[in-house]
C-alpha cells in the first residue's frame, strides 16, 4: 500500500518487510562503490531510508567474511549500529571488536574502516546526514602516519602496497 | 576510550557495547514521555545517537507486551526499523503487522501508533530529524474521524473514553 504524503507526492510503501537473506522489499542491493574507485572487498549497500523529509539517511552495509570497507575519512559523522555478525573496526588509531547491536560513533575527519571476521558476514546500519562531503582516501603520507601505530599497521596490512 | 572531536570537545566513547536486556553502555533508559502528558502504556526510550554533528537522532523504543505508544502526529517524519519482537502499527488509516527488521515510514502529519503483541516486548529503532516540531494529540473530532475506519476503531479501542 502506498500513501500520498503532505506534498501530494506518492511516498512509497508504509511498511517494507524484511525478506530472507537480509534484504528488504523495495530496497535494492547495490554496489558499495564503483569498482576500482577505492580499496574494499566483499561489500554491499542497501539504502533503507532516504526520504527528502528526513535530514539523514539510514543505510545497511554487509561485509562478507574477511571483507572490509574502504579506509577513509570525511567531515560528516557516522552513527553505526551492528545488526548481526562480528568483526572489528578502526576508528582513529584504535581497533575495536564489535558484535550484534554494538554502537560505533565515527567523528568528523577520523580515519575508519570496518572488517568482518572470517566466519560470518558483518551487517551494520549507518546513519549519515543526507547532505555530506565526499570521502577522502589516504595519501601515501597518511598511510605512513597511520602505520606508526602498530595496531593500525596490523589492521590495514595487506590492503595497500 | 573517549576521543576528542574536531572542535576539541570530548565526544564520548567511540564504541558503546550492547549490555544484557537490550540496554547499552553509556545510554540511559528514560521515560517515554512525562506521565500524564499523553495516553501510552509500557514504553521506554533510549537515545542511541544524538550527536550535534548529525542532523538526525536514532532512538530505541521498547514496548512491553500489550503496551502502546501515544497516538499522535507531527510535521516531522519517522523512519522505523523493528529490532525485535512482533506487534502492529497504525499509520494513517491502515494497520500493519510488523516483525524483526521490517521498515516503517511515517510521513508528515500522519496519525500513528505502535503496539506490542501479548507475548513479548516490541523493540524498534526510530530515526528523526534533530530539529522537529512537537507531537499533536488527537482532538475529540480527530478521534471521531479516525473511528470511522473500522480497523482504526478496533486498533485504538480501550485507550480513549
Amino acid at each position: 500500500m502506498a500513501i500520498e504524503n503532505d506534498s501530494g507526492r506518492a511516498a512509497g510503501p508504509v511498511v517494507r518487510r524484511r525478506k530472507s537473506g537480509r534484504t528488504w522489499e523495495h530496497v535494492d542491493v547495490t554496489r558499495y562503490k564503483e569498482e576500482g574507485s577505492a580499496v574494499f572487498r566483499g561489500m554491499s549497500r542497501q539504502v533503507l531510508f532516504a526520504d527528502p523529509a528526513l535530514q539523514a539517511e539510514l543505510r545497511y552495509f554487509e561485509v562478507q567474511p574477511d571483507g572490509f570497507s574502504t579506509l577513509e575519512r570525511h567531515v560528516h559523522a557516522h552513527a553505526v549500529l551492528v545488526l548481526h555478525g562480528h568483526g572489528r573496526c578502526l576508528v582513529g588509531t584504535e581497533v575495536f571488536d564489535i558484535g550484534p547491536h554494538d554502537l560505533v560513533s565515527v567523528p568528523a575527519l577520523t580515519w575508519h574502516q570496518f572488517r568482518a571476521g572470517p566466519e560470518e558476514p558483518l551487517g551494520f546500519l549507518c546513519m549519515v546526514n543526507a547532505r555530506r562531503d565526499r570521502p577522502q582516501l589516504p595519501s601515501r603520507e597518511d598511510l605512513e602516519e597511520l602505520r606508526r601505530q602498530p595496531q593500525v599497521a596490523a589492521f590495514i596490512a595487506h590492503q595497500f602496497q
